[in-house]
């Protein structure tokens, strides 16, 4: 396929639509967002990345860095994580309590909120505190084959100074036992994480080996089992949208996670990765115009997981 | 790939499970089933059915009818059916009528009882009373081509005596105006579409269109479009298995619908649809040992839309 | 105290507000009602009443029959009558099913519309079908000393024909096999009790028992014990007003029930009842007007239970 | 009435109810307590209190302490305090986060945690945080007329240590904009309000100023306006058992308040106010045996707000 082309051509027709949706602005610095902006890029397993728009721009992956230490969780801990957070789609917001509460502390998936605070918490626990935000960074960064990606303090900062919200998580899972470590610890890194940042172009390329039976097709590493890494699509896909996930499986059909700087990274089993960014989002959290484009991508290329 | 030894070598692997599960009791003629019952049959694209155990021996479909009446409900609405029922997965039981109140009568989705209620209430709308369950069984004929194939009226009879919980869902849905007909109507033709019975041979033939852009492989009938026969596929895989969908997505990877009488079918969009059968269920409600055999399937064939 | 000023002098200060509210309009005899209109009676133990407006006119009393269920059906069960009912504050809507499934088909107290459809049960089984219409109606007009109080049968109908809500609410009890008789027959009983027609002045007089230690001091018969009579009073003041019952307790401080017509009955143990009435509704489903008339009586006269 | 001989007899019949419950032990120094200590008090407005059993010796107050701190916010706030917190049971448990989730963080009323926790952020925010702390003391210092009444160290330490569900909460609160002060500041203010030491001779007499139309009648000193005394009165009738109220209200039918380490405070309107003292808990978490006490008190004196 002329992926060329093709993520040329979704460029200019998602171009009218550019601007809608409302940027997260609970902190200034992802508030300042140009709503505007829109990237594209699709990676293949052999090595090649097509992009449009502003698909080399860095933004805050935010909950996409979820997909990155549910893999090091899974690898760590393998079935045994399953002990503390479910894997069922949550029905609910991405920072819900409710849920929390009425099933006695364990998260119902890593993707959410709760859920990859508990993934956070084990990996604090294999290495410490100040080598785990090394690991997740420097997993990213084999990954996407980019040094460059790095954190943004300011936003890390920020989120640490208002996430009341992720506090109260914390503390909720920590009251039913299920964090190991000190709720500040946790939480640290978990800002950390959130405030990566990388292009659509890395983000498209770290993604690979989801769609590459668990190996890296670039490295050659196998970075979680062949098994893992269709369980880890399979996450994606029921729970990676929040409460839309089932709207975004019904037009996308791609396991994908999205972030609230308006990010989305989807996978397309034994073929390639593709990510997009756009600023401005849906009343659940996720890209507006990020989400059309690969409802695109998908019709143009009839890729999806559930073409018959 | 050999399916007649892969489904033998399933049937052998899982006798030692036989028996395990809980058999549905709520009315005496469910209650009957023998659980260490067991059948599996893969129909593939060009006509041939490969089966092992109880594969021709009828049971009561149950729920596996929602996807049948989803399909009809999608071909005569189109995307207006959306108005009527959500496509997200519900996080709560096949009954649960929280979410209902929570979301003003708006199903979760058309796979699990509420949601099948207001798609049987289209079918009811456009058919009248009497003719819907005609139209119903007779499409389930014809996708399985099985003349054979009937509505079981003892079944049929003790849901409508017993089945208070779903009555509750429909007068709950009218108090919200989203059934148009009556309920006793509604409820006589839902009853009926539970009660049909059908082997797992015929059930796994009955799903090929899924399997095959929506076009029946047999008759050559374009059944769906073929967009929707992939939008039908997503919402079994993310909804099919009510609050157990993450879960068999992430042990099988491959859209599916169960059924209260322990039943199970799932499609490999592009090559194939499988059906399995055992009475005894998990807690959630679906065959403990119909999902094993399905992940066996998974696993011995890589068939999963997962599969990196 | 100089009872006829006091409700004059309400009768005047609450004119301004007369219309305000919206009238409860799911059926349409319910909707005609005049939104200016107001009553309010005060009945004391030695027979005598005092009254202003338009408290000699009958209107629907709805949920205020809860009251009367439940003081027979305590009478007729005694504790046993809470194995299948709470006493608790529901803090939600009159009509929720919310909480019935998650505490599995016990209803949180006898006067939401869950509880007291049970209550009807008690008296269903205890009396027969068509008895039980007479034995509450009979009940009524002794208490009110008025056999002119009747069933409005236009109402009854209306209800039985529009009361979605309630055929969902009893037949969820009995799917928790908490309702003994047939759904049809204790709905019939409900929407008819629903239907009496009653005056605040009969109602008023017929609430004497509950301020006066079970006795009706005007016939001398004890209608249930001392200790009934101040748990029943318990009962209203914490759950007579849906989940407006603690701002009624803080606002008012009487033991009290609300009907969607618009009538609130209440008591001053050991002195008086009062009944008021006044179409217009909260957000809660309880008279705007009759609400602030009562809180003006309880101001002016110092008549609270919680007095310090 | 002969409260020495009542409080007397009371004491006896307990007794064999002794041990009763289960103690709290989520922190150590409650842990430590003994399940067969008993103590009754009756305080009366001329300046008598008759008590028995463990009377006189210190308790932790915990959820006592409520009660005194919505007595200070109600005065300083009046009725903008409503603008924060509601006044309604909320039929769920003492630190439930569900109900401050779908109401948008505004607790259901001042004696549950959560709108304590608010109206803690309100003396914060009127005194500072270090006098918030001294103003509460003096507070109740003055009503118990006890300069011994101190804070238990110990124990305010182990609560700021394990107090991860308060945590929890008061940081959702803040995520909610509901706090106006640091988290940890109203934390530090909260913990040390509930781990007062009081006895029960001094609880009871401590409260009169609840029976007697809010002036302290030892002291002369008018605490809150004779309003703000029966609301108060309303508020605990309805909450001060949280969901175990209605229950409370029903079997004793007064306005009271518990707490965890197994106190209960009671006001009898225009009387007495009365304190009981058992450590084992109810599964809702209020003294078993204070409880069957205040019944009995209330069955022997026929005081109850309800008392027909």
């Amino acid at each position: 396929m002329d992926f060329a082309a093709i993520v040329a051509e979704i460029a200019e027709e998602i171009a009218p639509f550019r601007g809608q949706g409302r940027v997260a602005n609970y902190i200034p610095a992802l508030g300042a967002a140009d709503p505007h902006k829109f990237g594209i890029a699709v990676a293949t397993r052999d090595g090649d990345v097509f992009s449009a728009g502003d698909a080399d721009e860095r933004f805050s992956i935010q909950s996409i860095s979820k997909v990155f230490t549910f893999t090091l969780a899974l690898d760590l801990l393998g079935e045994s994580l399953w002990r503390r957070i479910g894997r069922e789609p949550s029905g609910s917001a991405f920072n819900s309590l409710v849920q929390l509460e009425q099933e006695a502390g364990i998260p119902r998936n890593p993707l959410i909120n709760a859920g990859a605070i508990v993934v956070t918490d084990t990996i604090v626990q294999h290495f410490d505190r100040d080598r785990a935000v090394d690991a997740i960074l420097s997993f990213v960064r084999q990954r996407a084959r980019s040094e460059a990606i790095a954190i943004d303090q300011e936003i890390a900062r920020s989120e640490a100074v208002t996430g009341f919200r992720n506090a109260a998580l914390a503390n909720f899972l920590k009251s039913f036992k299920n964090l190991e470590n000190p709720v500040e610890d946790v939480l640290d890194v978990y800002f950390n994480q959130c405030a990566i940042s990388a292009s659509c172009s890395e983000l498209a390329t770290s993604m690979l080996y989801l769609a590459n039976s668990g190996e890296d097709p670039l490295s050659g590493d196998q970075v979680v089992s062949r098994a893992d890494a269709r369980r880890i699509n399979a996450v994606m896909l029921t729970c990676g949208h929040y409460d839309a996930s089932g709207d975004f499986a019904y037009r996308v059909g791609l396991p994908a996670k999205s972030g609230v700087a308006g990010g989305i990274v989807a996978t397309v089993p034994s073929h390639l990765a593709v990510a997009v960014w756009s600023p401005g989002l849906s009343p659940q959290g996720n890209s507006l115009v990020g989400t059309l484009a690969l409802e695109k991508f998908s019709a143009k290329t009839g890729l999806s997981v559930f073409r018959a």
